[in-house]
């Protein structure tokens, strides 16, 4: 990767974090450009414009290409490393987690600890506290799909990380912070004491 | 690909199309085994521990293992062929593309049309119904940023068909089922129109 690379980001989002972990762990350098989601700045004209249509980050900047979805900006940056198995049955298995993270996961785990944690209870609109019920659900029914799969084995896809461990841990390790009990599922436990255990790993706040 | 290949679908479903579209444009004959989701077919207590423990369908059986999630399934079917480019950042950006359909456009679009047209407006949930207006916003974001990307050019990757177009096919092919107004949309029509002239391409109802 010999073009420069720039991580468009909120350093509180669990979706940014795991490109920068990706990163780190393959001992790639990224540059920061930080942004205020609460304050909009994504959403301005020269974002829209410039960055992504979507009004999203993170957005992998890539020489002067532009690459949103976090899930994205991490395959692109592991292709062709062990972050990515060579079988062809694993490849696409790891993008089924990968795809589960975002339909299953994300959407509830990461979306309750962005109203609880960082909006704020007392900030919600009604539409969103009519949703935390729902949301609660969904992120329990994932979290417990996940810690029965890992029961059997240390890692989701063979027998070592892969990308759908990093896209896993982000909001996992931080469930918590959306009021989940991480003393509910041992096995998750035991694998984000693995990826915490990975050498050149970096914690979120880094 | 020697292995056989089992989709367990429901035909209704969007996301299972997507699997029968690829395997068709790539000449690969899948069997297929069917469920009704409506019935409850994919909560079984067989399903859940033999299928997906996740109760959804697509599942793409190969040989004896299960890969869920269209659209790993897709990237199963199509790794190695044309419909995902070679260049590393072309290679992303079919799965941004993708990322963006499970995120933004499946959850609003193909919701919507699931509750709207398969279960009925009159047995939806008090919590459903408070989600329509949303979905529709969703819904509508979604299509009008894929409208615009496609304005200027015939694909969304490159300048021949990826996985990213398939992808974004099936569920905004029938756009109009959820109640979406596909002349609000000129260039992705076009797109549709493409996509339907292509070498082996197959139907929904097929």
């Amino acid at each position: 990767m010999s073009e420069r690379l720039v991580l468009h980001e909120d350093p509180v989002s669990g979706n940014c974090y795991k490109i920068r972990l990706t990163a780190a762990l393959l001992g790639v350098s990224l540059e920061r450009r930080q942004y205020d989601i609460l304050a909009g700045e994504t959403r301005t004209g020269e974002f829209l414009r410039d960055v992504n249509a979507n009004g999203r980050i993170p957005v992998l900047q890539v020489g002067s290409r532009f690459l949103p979805e976090s899930n994205a900006a991490c395959w692109y940056l592991a292709d062709g490393s062990a972050l990515i198995p060579e079988d062809r049955f694993a490849r696409a298995d790891v993008l089924r987690w990968m795809f589960f993270e975002q339909y299953n996961h994300e959407p509830n785990v990461a979306t309750l600890r962005f109203w609880l944690r960082i909006v704020g209870l007392a900030h919600l609109t009604d539409a969103q506290r009519s949703q935390i019920g729902a949301k609660r659900t969904g992120g329990e029914a994932a979290l417990e799909l996940l810690d029965t799969e890992l029961a059997s084995r240390d890692w989701l896809v063979g027998k070592s990380v892969s990308l759908a461990d990093i896209a896993l841990y982000a909001y996992t390790h931080v469930a918590n912070e959306a009021g989940f009990d991480p003393g509910r599922y041992p096995a998750i436990g035991r694998r984000l004491d693995r990826v915490a255990a990975l050498p050149r790993y970096v914690p979120m706040t880094a």
